[in-house]
């Protein structure tokens, strides 16, 4: 997954320390692919997965939508050029001063998840439009999906029915099927319970008229993803099984799809050790870990490709750790990590696949060392 | 824990968004209560439990030596006054060329655990003095010690022996109990294998001198913890029972034990919801989270004490989760936090104990949320 481009940029640029390199061809093209599969829905990329003004002013141009967790990450979406009826305040926990920042904005549409937070909309927000988030198991994610967003269907109901009353634009439902999600019909009980929401308040009165399908599509780790293409037509099937011909208006959020392959992170072996004699497992100490940008390895959650000098040569079992003072910096110890036996200290290793949700994720200052760079190409 | 002075200045200052306090004060007791406990040890400071400028001159004034993880935080003990013999470049994994930096820099004391560290601090930092950290169980420790650092005590000798050869000062000894050690005999056991080392490398005539003792020194939390007075007795007892009237140098490096309780976080409720109406538990969602300052509640391993407006009256069970869009940002859930069921949105809490391992391990922005922002009084 490191491209051509990458790979001339590291070999001409040899930038020092651990970094991030993405191409934004890569972007570009993910974006098509999404289009492709789902011709019909509005794509809302997830800017947190990756908000370099690069990445926001390519897809801004390209027509993309934003799907924002914060008022600065609004105000990044409308820096690269994207106007405010593009841009979604998509998380559900939101202080009202920043419901009435992105208001003043001219943002206009807002998530919820209980009647709390539709309050806080009508109050900073009038007449704006809002979608009700509803909880998915997140079976088959690889990212672990708690409770923390969205409410039960029948709850959903009553957030819609009082926002509607209030004054608001009850616009519609959203759910999050769990990120790097590979099981293609995960989104058809979903949109089950979204059309149950639809019908219940449609007797009275109240038309919705937006599914929201969140984000989940995977990149490429180690192991093969379906495609954009066989996740549309799953979708899309899933929507007229449910919907049949009166289809609502239908939005993705994708973040780690869309950005997710086209990054690689160059580092570099700082130590290999073993603790004993006959220790079985070797320790490779990387000058990146989990506080340095690859926190999504926590539980060993994802697993990213890593191309080493000697690939092809034989491997063996390794525990990788990162270079802070702390014990939780390892990333993976209970699956160890095959690494080739000829591996030493100094090489350069790419840890693909961390074009999303890394940089932002890097601790300020941790043990002293810098937060991860990142150049975009 | 929040002092005096920390209240005063957020009822004066009232600064906005999440922020922590720390009392100078609080940290200047601890310093000197860790002389009094241990008054034949030398103190590194771990500067990675919190590097605020403050805090380093504060501890450089008092005498104080410190521990360090990185060039970055030698450069930063130095700039706080601190001379470069009071400093020892405690990680086990360095790249050559910081350790040449360090060397340069005029550290002479350095950390190793396998015998490719000792290589690298023979060419970069020849005749520099070597400490060889020794793996222990860290059993009885609240934030989980991994196998990341050290090595068994047989390879601990090869280690030191190896240094020997190459021209290194084969100083001594070190190992970590694990961090919020409650357990006062831990102590026991590891000087018990340094001992080891001591006789073995005595036997070939190589005499070490020191042992580090590491941190593990807790802040109180939730539950009571012993005192600094009755960590120094049984470390003392422990000392005198291995190594009788032959006392080796000792150096301790509290990190938490020396600005845990020193530092206060203001945050704000943003949101309380329940899932369902049937739902058992509330779900308070703070400005601040995981990703913001509160890593150590990964796996729920820090339980930080929190002070609501509302304490005194009736309590019940809650999750705690911060503000982004990330499902894994919750804090406490597997056993739910009380708090009082008079709680509302836009009310202030103070988490205690939050003076160290917060400020750093805070990502740079993720979600467009700011790091946690930090005032040293």
């Amino acid at each position: 997954m490191a491209t051509q481009r990458i790979l001339d940029f590291l070999a001409t640029r040899r930038p020092a320390g651990p970094c991030l390199v993405v191409d934004l061809d890569v972007v570009s093209d993910n974006f098509h692919a999404f289009e492709r599969a789902l011709p019909s829905s509005k794509i809302y990329y997830a800017v947190k997965a990756n908000p370099a003004p690069e990445i926001l002013r390519l897809l801004a141009g390209l027509g993309s939508s934003f799907d924002t967790a914060s008022v600065a990450e609004i105000e990044m979406a409308m820096d690269a050029g994207a106007p405010a009826e593009r841009i979604s305040f998509g998380n559900t926990i939101k202080k009202e001063r920043d419901i009435a920042r992105a208001f003043e904005l001219g943002v206009r549409l807002f998530a919820v998840d209980c009647v709390e937070e539709v309050e806080k909309v009508s109050r900073a927000a009038p007449g704006a439009q809002v979608f009700c988030r509803v909880l998915t198991d997140g079976e088959g994610a690889e990212w672990p999906l708690s409770r923390k967003f969205g409410c039960v269907p029948a709850m959903a109901i009553d957030v819609l029915r009082h926002a509607h009353a209030l004054g608001l634009d009850a616009y519609g439902v959203s759910f999050h099927v769990g990120s790097q999600q590979t099981d293609l019909s995960a989104w058809d009980k979903a949109l089950g319970d979204a059309k149950a929401v639809f019908a219940t308040l449609a007797e009275e009165g109240i038309v919705l008229r937006m599914v929201n399908m969140g984000g989940g599509f995977p990149t490429r780790y180690l192991k093969d993803v379906p495609t954009a293409q066989a996740y549309g037509e799953a979708i899309f099937g899933a929507l007229s099984r449910h919907f049949g011909n009166r289809l609502p208006e239908t939005i993705i959020e994708p973040g780690r799809g869309m950005v997710g392959n086209a990054g690689v992170i160059k580092s570099e072996v700082v130590l290999i050790s073993r603790k004993a004699d006959n220790d079985n497992v070797r320790w490779v100490y990387l000058d990146i870990g989990k506080f340095g940008g690859l926190a999504e390895t926590m539980d060993e959650a994802i697993r990213y490709p890593i191309v080493t000098p000697h690939d092809g040569g034989e491997v063996a079992p390794c525990v990788l750790a990162g270079p802070t003072c702390d014990s939780a910096d390892v990333m993976y110890e209970k699956t160890p990590y095959p690494l080739p036996l000829s591996l030493t200290i100094g090489d350069e290793v790419l840890i693909e696949g961390t074009g999303a949700y890394t940089t932002t994720y890097s601790a300020v200052a941790f043990n002293g060392f810098e937060p991860l760079r990142s150049y975009v190409i």
